[in-house]
């Protein structure tokens, strides 16, 4: 999904980084769609990440920048153990092992701009008030280790100068435009989307829950910035927290009731599901964003501002 | 060195975790010696943990108690990337995937405790004054990258109930015995060592570097309390500081003086290696180590008391 939104805004922007855009090249597991109107070549694959030829084929063109957001979500990571170390750990690895032979086979000349979708799943409770960017990465999903593991690979290979990375530890990213993928966090997003569209949507955490949020345009925004920053000033240390805001599902159905009225909120049908209320009560409500606001990082502040960013970008209305 | 002096309390004792020991298994990449005096069988092995058959051999044994200590250490995981991570994280891998392998032959009731050698090496500059056990793990080194990878994972094992894992961050580990190894922290122990064996040491860095110190025989006693501390307790957190003291390269020297005199001390002979002393000045000086100490483990308080230990456990008096 953000994949989709970022070739957008390529084709969009035509440039990232100051630079001209010459050429994308965009992989998914099934072919994503090339990006519309853009005034650059695209191509558009599907490869599997996990298969051990991807990797070395993706990088032999040598891309500048290297957006890496490809993931098994924390849902299916925990319930498939192989399949989540095989793409989060393994594939990733072998990503960047592929920049760096590439780099060898280039002279040491190649160094590309590796940009990598973190998540503030790598923290775990119990947490403090606010978590600042001190705080230890004790993730309580499998996912959430994955994704801390390939952050430490991230500052190494970024500290022995193999890639220039740096990971971005997105808020739960809200509201997401439908189908729902298997995240556990899903129904932070389908709790707003359906219910706009006329459709019911299963809440199966308690209205007391609170989340770390940005919408899709913000966590897009983040990825183009993180791409143009000079990263030498981070040091040593490659990731960061994301700006977002703190709110409760209780808020964010307030903020559904002001947009969709009354009848908007009966379509959400409470489901208690102990599994996702239990991963989710482990992940942290509050953060300090401190380094990523001084390094120019933005986010929304209020659920009602990304209710409007949603119906402005993704919003599909009922069919009546 | 630790791994010897392991074995050699495991005949000593001739029981761990409050259970009589029926057979150890010992393994390095030259054949350890069998420990002396041992009341139980002692099979002893020159294997290579990073070839891939490894693993699978030593758990198909189902040992109860398994003490992962081998690694390639920090000057050579950091001049041979490679080997590094082959060693320190992809065979420390396949020994996890191994007991969760068998732990699946054995219909799931196979769940040894796993004692891992982990490194404050974890850390990395800047530092606060003191680091507690919430501060996050941003290591400057291949080998502390490698290091806080085995973390994640072994919490993730743990969590997952595979095996019943903890990683102990060992303090710098001083007087080590000789030979020299090629780990930077080597001379922290050389400049003991050597002038009390009427032998010339180098000192690469200042005398201001401050380390974080415990003696090999502290550091066996970690492990064993390791192995017999109900892990249950300390929740899905599985890396734990060890306690240790701090002090710097000056005091040890006046240590040094106050047993070996004038004489020992003109053996120190200081040739400042800039790549030595830079990876030096980025470990942490100074930790509270609450939570270790709250579950049990202790260690030395004075440098005069390591030197003692030494002086009884590995002193090798000077040929005259």
């Amino acid at each position: 999904m953000i994949g989709r939104k970022l070739g957008a805004r390529l084709a969009a922007d035509g440039a990232i980084a100051g630079r001209q855009i010459k050429s994308v090249h965009l992989v998914d597991v099934v072919a994503p769609a090339p990006p519309a109107g853009a005034g650059f070549a695209a191509l558009c694959e599907a490869l599997d990440l996990a298969a051990p030829s991807t990797a070395a084929k993706l990088i032999a063109a040598r891309p500048d920048v290297v957006f890496h957001l490809a993931a098994v979500v924390s849902g299916e990571a925990e319930s498939d153990f192989d399949k989540g170390y095989a793409v989060n750990l393994d594939a990733t690895r072998r990503l960047f092992e592929a920049i760096r032979h590439e780099r060898d086979r280039a002279g040491g000349v190649y160094r590309p701009r590796l940009v990598y979708a973190s998540s503030i799943a790598v923290f775990g409770a119990p947490f403090p008030e606010t978590i600042d960017d001190d705080f230890l990465a004790a993730p309580l999903t499998s996912y959430g280790a994955q994704k801390a593991i390939a952050e430490l690979l991230i500052a190494d290979y970024s500290r022995r100068g193999l890639f220039d990375g740096i990971a971005l530890r997105l808020p739960t990213v809200v509201v997401r435009p439908g189908p729902a993928n298997r995240a556990v966090s899903g129904f932070f997003s389908s709790i707003i989307r359906e219910p706009l569209s006329g459709r019911e949507a299963i809440l199966p955490a308690p209205e007391a829950t609170q989340l770390w949020c940005a919408s899709p345009r913000a966590a897009v925004g983040f990825f183009f910035h993180a791409a143009a920053l000079d990263l030498d000033r981070l040091g040593p240390r490659r990731s960061l927290t994301m700006p977002g805001f703190s709110t409760t599902v209780g808020e964010q159905i307030e903020a559904l009731r002001r947009v969709g009225g009354e009848a908007a909120v009966r379509l959400i049908r409470r489901q208690s599901d102990e599994s996702s209320a239990h991963i989710v009560s482990g992940w942290p409500g509050r953060f300090d964003a401190r380094r990523a606001r001084a390094f120019g990082f933005v986010a929304e502040s209020s659920f009602d501002e990304i209710v409007r960013i949603y119906l402005e970008d993704d919003h599909v209305p009922a069919v009546a």
